[in-house]
């Protein structure tokens, strides 16, 4: 049987283009005599569209979109993921079109409503699985979180009467190698339910997160058949070879079973199935694997948000470096715009190695000295701050005039300002709300920031040269904001640092499991009510990419009146 | 049989204060010969304590605290919320404390997964409704949305032999008029199920949550027989008259049957029942209650955030007048700073009814012209200007240089920013992202600018005198960042806004449904486009109280990239 695997890039909320990607998959996968064709998870809608799914005038939208694409379903069998009412219920489900038909829907019977995820804030659980026979065989429908529980759906049709093909329609967000988890779950389930499984899954960024794609068809051996890439939209198309047909079993058919069952005819107008090459696939490196999750996320934030520039405030530090190569290789070097903003205590360093940075990134840039707007307010504050020493008020507003030249910038041109903070500084609340926190979209959010020097030295070893000049990645991390400062004044070492956020935010370890990490415990307590005592800032967040298995943002709700030490 | 409803205030994670209050309140209850006493649901949390309840070290401290707090159930019944925690599963559970004994818990079936509610999140459903006998008498335990369903625990329990008394403990968010609904829906559910229902709800801000209180006693014929008070933190006591005894019945006891079945024999040392005066109860009016609400979860968030001061800046108009009173009312107008912060563009009645105001709410003043900032910037951007007419860049610039100056202020002396944005300018972005917006906590964030003159109006007539100065509430409101700039200039009257919005973001109402509310359609589409269009400040804005039934934070949960329009 020959299956596609439509890997799209949908909009959240845009029926007319997600529409028009359906149409066009099936178009293709008509031209190449596919027999099933499946889309991700809720692809009429986008994925996730959160509370859009309150609104009656969306899911009356999107039942429209899917009644007009129907039709464009002639001489195949297309799965579609679209949300389904009945009475004062909504489903996540899966339209089983065939030949022109919508034939029936599948209900998805597992939620998730965890994580980032909020599943159950909107849809009811399906309450049967559904399969259709096509070809005299058994082929199972699941939507994503359906096949990580191997007693799901997918159990429950082995055990009423069999399956010969079990197909997935997933919007699983990424985190750094989740596709292999993903890859070894499915390859199990295949061998348990002894049928192939295939499995596509969504591509794209959506606010704070990036679906990898990444999609898969594995025999009932665990072996791998056909994977799509990582990152990339692309039809995947592969010929499953299917167990002998077996005759129906009458008593698992019929409508109040346990199992809901359809069936497909033979399909109209079939072209010729002409020879597949195997599809294509060279996996991605650990680094690059994140390096393409942010550049993927950060070019459809700007995208679909209608920015062509973005602008990003130059440091002569490592994060803005790779800001804004990641920039560069999300929209072209000729779309952003780098911004140096030097005060008293930027050493002559950081202007050259950002002009250096500039020139070996092929991006414009404006020079934009801060001291006299840092004179101004400090006239204006003269008589309120007489008599106190100066401290953190005076390096916040340096800061804060950066945020706002930039926004000025923003304001004036259109441009998107790209903040440089990583998830370390965001951590531990070492960045200025207003200041270098403020923009568009935090690349780095969820990057540690030893990834960060990761990262850039992968960048330098693939292009074979200096992108990040050598001066950035050797120098010692310094905010700039007084003489002589160093990130080393108020934080342990990065990878001391990194060691205990990573299982503090990530782990939800308590003070008690995090000794023995390199810190003394004094040490470690002090990060952790550090951590606390930010949610504040990160609440007032710009959106970044999530690249980690747990981000800020939705993924971990904390409250900020907090008393809980520990 | 005597009630007692701790209607107290706790803190999320300060289980030392939390055990405190219970140990007092169970203190007092014994000085009233109480036979049972009721606390908030997640007592021992306090709620909601969010994803604190995904770290073990916090599940296993609430238990702590539980089993330490159990002794001081001498002589009486408590009924405390916990997270009880059994294999992998939690649950929202009451402990049944009984004469220094933790004689059994009850697991909350109803999980509210919707609005600001993410029970499915953390919890699992609790399998059977609860109840326990004591002198004869059959007591249902049932926790906050269980009560909410009619066909809930509690008409479990009457199926499964009859119900003298049903106990429910709640953390039930505030929203204007929630009081009347809960009073209706629990009068007639003593109706339905023919007996008392003793309703101990929580009083307190927690971040943009305020609860109200208004605890309840209701008699089986509706009627109330106590009411707590509305956003005070009180002991509430009732004799609540209960039927005859019944014989037991057998077939409903025991393990594992529908209903789980406790025993609580005679108390020891119960001491000689006084009798009680009526609890006094006097209802707030419709803006009274609003104002409370306001003031009281401004007060908790300085307050368990560990703030003394608030600094707001005045403008002159009627937002920055309203949050200063807050202030004053929730920390005491010796504590609260107006910081005045003139432009050119500034008239001088703005300042003038800035100083009017500060004189009589009794704060001080800080004048801080900001026009020397507003040269320093024009200088700096200058060249990138060049050519280019002055616009929204200049007029933002402005705004936030006046947060800058308060960001300076609050990490100079430790004061935090009350920001004085309303619903309406936030709806339509019609506020400046880290100008006005910037602040520790948005006071006005769910009022509606119609409301915002209400409140005001209401402050004046119960003042019996202008506190408000007249001025402030007759002149048309201006955001004077240009010359002769009005509101209306930009936007439709703020009574029309106001409809428009209370329907398409509280209502999820379509284009096609705003028809017919004195706008026409193409202004209504305008307005809804440009409430799409500022999700992305709105996700950047500090948190503010809820007052309406759906609040922009976690009660709206919209996607900043989102092409849907309508």
């Amino acid at each position: 049987m020959r299956v596609a695997l439509a890997q799209v890039n949908t909009v959240v909320g845009d029926f007319q283009a997600n529409a028009r990607k359906v149409r066009d998959a099936l178009k293709d996968a008509r031209r190449m005599a596919a027999d099933i064709v499946l889309f991700p998870e809720l692809t009429l809608t986008g994925y996730p569209p959160e509370d859009l799914l309150l609104k009656p005038a969306f899911i009356q939208k999107n039942l429209d979109t899917l009644k007009r694409l129907t039709r464009h379903s002639q001489g195949l069998i297309a799965i579609v993921g679209f949300a389904e009412p009945a009475g004062s219920a909504l489903y996540n489900a899966a339209a089983l079109l065939a030949d022109g038909r919508h034939v029936g829907s599948y209900r998805k019977m597992r939620l998730p409503n965890y994580g980032v995820f909020d599943e159950k804030r909107y849809f009811r659980e399906g309450e049967r699985p559904a399969r259709f026979t096509f070809q005299g065989r058994r082929i199972g429908l699941t939507i994503c979180e359906d096949i990580w529980d191997e007693g799901g759906p997918g159990r429950g049709l082995c055990e009423a009467g069999g399956l010969d093909l079990l197909l997935n329609i997933s919007s699983s967000p990424y985190h750094k190698g989740k596709w292999k988890d993903r890859e070894a779950m499915i390859a199990n389930h295949a061998r348990a339910y002894r049928a192939p499984v295939v499995y596509a899954n969504l591509v794209g960024g959506q606010d704070e997160l990036v679906f990898d794609g990444h999609s898969l068809v594995v025999l009932p051996d665990g072996s791998v058949l056909a994977r799509g890439g990582g990152f990339v939209e692309e039809m995947i198309y592969a010929d499953v070879p299917l167990a002998e047909k077996r005759a129906a079993n009458k008593a698992a058919r019929g409508g109040a079973g346990p199992v809901k069952t359809f069936r497909v005819a033979a399909l109209g107008a079939a072209s010729r199935k002409k020879p597949l090459a195997k599809h294509p696939f060279s996996p991605l490196g650990e680094l690059e694997e994140v390096y393409q999750a942010l550049v993927l996320g950060t070019r459809d934030y700007l995208q679909k948000n209608g920015f062509e520039t973005g602008v990003i405030g130059l440091s002569g530090g490592v994060d803005s470096a790779l800001t804004a190569k990641i920039g560069c290789d999300a929209i072209g070097p000729e779309n952003i715009v780098g911004v140096l903003m030097p005060s008293p205590y930027s050493s002559r360093g950081s202007v050259e190695d950002s002009l250096a940075l500039a020139t070996r990134l092929g991006i414009r840039t404006l020079t934009l000295p801060i001291e006299e707007a840092m004179h101004a307010y400090e006239k204006i504050l003269a008589g309120a701050f007489k008599g106190m020493p100066p401290g953190v008020a005076e390096e916040n507003l340096q800061a804060r005039i950066r945020g706002n030249l930039l926004m000025a910038l923003s304001n004036k041109m259109g441009w998107l300002v790209l903040t440089t903070g990583n998830k370390s500084e965001y951590s531990v609340g070492y960045c200025t709300l207003y200041g270098d926190m403020a923009g568009g979209f935090a690349v780095l959010k969820d990057v540690p920031k030893t990834w960060v020097y990761d990262l850039c030295r992968f960048i330098n070893r693939q292009a074979g040269e200096a992108v990040i000049p050598e001066n950035v990645l050797t120098k010692e991390p310094s905010a700039e904001l007084r003489p002589n400062q160093k990130d080393s004044d108020s934080l342990p070492p990065y990878p001391l640092l990194d060691r205990v956020l990573s299982r503090y935010i990530e782990g939800d370890h308590g003070l008690g499991q995090l000794r023995g990490l390199g810190l003394p415990a004094a040490e470690v307590r002090r990060i952790a009510l550090r951590v606390d005592a930010n949610e504040y800032k990160r609440r007032q967040s710009p959106p970044g990419v999530k690249i980690t298995p747990k981000s800020f943002g939705r993924d971990r709700r904390l409250p900020i009146t907090n008393h809980f030490k520990g």
